[in-house]
């Protein structure tokens, strides 16, 4: 507990939100949406009522470096593969850059096999010939529905037609921001300015989330010893981060891996990973600060600091507009053995289908809670363990339990914080010094009608 | 897919279900279940509509070997603690035998430190007094809300009662069967009679399960290596088994362990595993026959079959009767790296919020499947992937993708067997030999009402 204190009053304000910020804050970058029309040629039913937006495209008018981030599920999307080759490639390289994106909804292009790979290719192949940009310098997203072939034609159209479009105003930033949702409720944006080296620079972005919510993602697409396997995610994160800051690629791409891991990799709506999660990073520079390096020890603190806020503010966006979510819980797992097993006790909590329909609820049962930190791989002597609450932003926890002995709080207290919309679950293992944070969300009725069929 | 029809046809029927069987078809059993008001004392408030059996006591007439499987999560309640030292001793011990169990519904008397440890030996203490048994032959189980203190005089009024009542009458085996359940909608009993050197004995049983429903248990509640380390379940799901076939307790609890692990350890409602699970078998020799040791093969071998099958149709009640369960689905998992692997794959699937919901729509999802399977701890190459739908019994499956590519089947024609309330889901990793059955249910807007507040 006092470690979560100490760790807010660290966190000097080095930055400072943008009102109605977006991923054009940041100079230099224009974006489009548009409709083309991918879910019902794709699905071949249904209808896209009001034609909402399904294809997007993220432009820097400067070459840019880049980081990314991508989903460890063995069985990973076309485009997946595809930018993440190319972002590997750009990390390796001096010269290779990146410069535009191309998002599209409706359409996940995940176990499409060898076209589904080509048709990837030719979303990037088409975005680079409308912007006569260098070959190997577009990135591809795609979320939607898993199993249909992309329609290509309808998709070179949307790209053609977002590229004719691309504007630096702020309602192209919310056409785009509009286009790369599915089931979300609505648009997800952010930017923050800060000072580097005496130069104002900004860093903006925008996701999308809903369901198959729970990332784990990773530079490379492989699981790191250090990730809990037990990472299941789905409906798919997308996120977008630009910034004018000047920053070579390999120290934009530590801090977002930092980053990621603090944010998106720390959210769950449903437990289960998807097949196209993604997060990229393009800085282009154009603030004209003194390039960012892996050495520049209080610039990169700052940028840091800033990054890990955007990305965190549109991590909780994701959980908050979760299918379904009525109440939003952030489990905070301090005294395990190590990080990763506060990890694995966060995640058995957050997941548990009986700990999630009592917070829907409003139930503060802290007997399913010991119950699934119990059958988590987290060390957890029943003894030791103290389970407490505490209301958003609140400083003090009503506990339920204090070394494994029932408090003499009421029920009926208690369920005056667990009956907010969002709310603090502090689970102390008592053992070691190993924390994590992991924000959650509960299972509602409407979760399960809206995803018993398509 | 061969190698199930081959299992299939090689199951020989050595047994034949009776009708209208119970714990007490075999002979020397007796049993009762009473109300003694335990769930309404235990959180004060709420009544018990109709006063529902709370209190169950299982006695055989001739003391008993003994074979049991308690739940693996650390966090474990008394009875369980109790109970497994005293099958742990018994085992042990060539003298030491068992005669009567004492289990209670409404309080699961988890969580509840030294006094809940104090109440647990107390009532198989005055179980023991009451049936003058010799000291250390009562086993007691309990299952209900965690965390709240037993209501110890209505307890032991309960036992008392029970014990004055004690009937091998086929409706107190209903009594009994009733007293044990939760949110069970219906008693879950059955026997079978087979023949062993020439003897005819019988093997009854009862369980209870709905909510809280993934069970791993393991003879020492220690999780063995080859157990993945996720396996979660909840509500609780007690089983009792009885023969009157004379066997020692080595070849017991040899065959308990087997016939579990492929039923009861593999089922799931909704992933949480309960800090009660328990399953105990009691054989009272009463039947003559010469006792089998774990060198009696064929006597072995028939009782193995007979008693996996009694423990596989108890295990399928428990998901049928599942809380708000409205489809059964049969995981079969082939072509996996190792057994343990295909586990991994089936569970994943199983306890995927998302591949629930989509079988309660009835939907034939398999972009799901795939997700799921792909973010699991199975070695999975999606170009191997082969799954198909099968009708319950039936001799064909209907592939909705070959080796990772969709069938021309369309989904209207998977969707008659994805909207039967039963069916088999086949998911061949086509990587090598293991594989895996997991009894699974979808995820319903019931389950989440259901489970919303207590």
């Amino acid at each position: 507990m006092s470690k979560s204190s100490k760790s807010a009053a660290k966190a000097a304000v080095l930055f400072q939100d943008l009102e109605n910020g977006c991923v054009t804050s940041p100079q230099g970058f224009l974006t489009a949406g548009v409709f083309c029309d991918i879910k019902r040629l794709g699905t071949g039913k249904g209808s896209n009522k009001g034609k909402k937006n399904d294809l997007a495209v993220l432009f820097s008018e400067r070459p840019c470096t880049v980081g990314g981030m991508f989903t460890t599920n063995q069985v990973c999307a076309a485009p997946v593969k595809v930018s993440q080759a190319r972002v590997a490639s750009m990390l390796k390289s001096s010269t290779a850059s990146a410069q535009a994106i191309v998002v599209n909804s409706g359409n996940a292009n995940a176990c499409t096999g060898e076209r589904g790979m080509k048709d990837a290719r030719a979303m990037v192949d088409y975005l680079e010939k409308c912007l006569k940009l260098e070959s190997g310098s577009a990135l591809v997203c795609s979320t939607g529905r898993i199993g249909v072939q992309m329609p290509m034609p309808n998709v070179k159209n949307g790209i053609q037609s977002a590229c004719d479009s691309l504007s630096g105003e702020r309602s192209a930033a919310t056409e785009a921001a509009n286009a790369i949702l599915t089931s979300d409720t609505r648009p997800k944006e952010v930017a923050v300015e800060l000072e580097i080296g005496g130069v104002q620079v900004r860093i903006g972005g925008m996701c999308k989330g809903a369901g198959m919510i729970q990332p784990g993602m990773s530079p490379t697409g492989q699981r790191p010893a250090s990730m809990p396997k037990k990472r299941e995610l789905h409906a798919t994160m997308l996120g977008f981060i630009t910034t004018d800051a000047a920053i070579e690629s390999e120290a934009l791409q530590a801090c977002l891996e930092e980053a990621v891991s603090k944010s998106f990799n720390g959210v769950t709506v449903d437990g289960d990973m998807s097949t196209n999660d993604t997060v990229l990073a393009l800085a282009n520079g154009v603030a004209g600060n003194r390039t960012l390096t892996a050495n520049s020890r209080a610039g990169l603190k700052a940028f840091q600091a800033a990054l890990d806020h955007v990305c965190l503010e549109l991590a909780k966006m994701i959980v908050r507009d979760g299918e379904g979510v009525n109440r939003v819980v952030r489990v905070l797992v301090e005294g395990a053995n190590s990080d990763l097993e506060a990890d694995q006790a966060a995640r058995a909590v957050g997941n548990s289908a009986l700990v999630k329909t009592s917070w829907n609820g409003g139930d503060p049962n802290w007997g399913r809670i010991m119950d699934a930190i119990g059958y988590s791989e987290a060390t957890v002597v029943e003894e030791k363990v103290t389970i407490g609450y505490r209301a958003p932003g609140g400083k003090t926890f009503l506990y339920s339990l204090k070394s494994g002995k029932p408090t003499r709080t009421t029920l009926d207290k208690l369920r005056t914080i667990t009956e907010l919309k969002e709310f603090d679950l502090l689970i102390d293992l008592g053992l070691g010094k190993g924390g994590a944070t992991l924000y959650a969300a509960d299972l509602t009725e409407e979760y399960v009608d809206f995803n018993k069929g398509e």
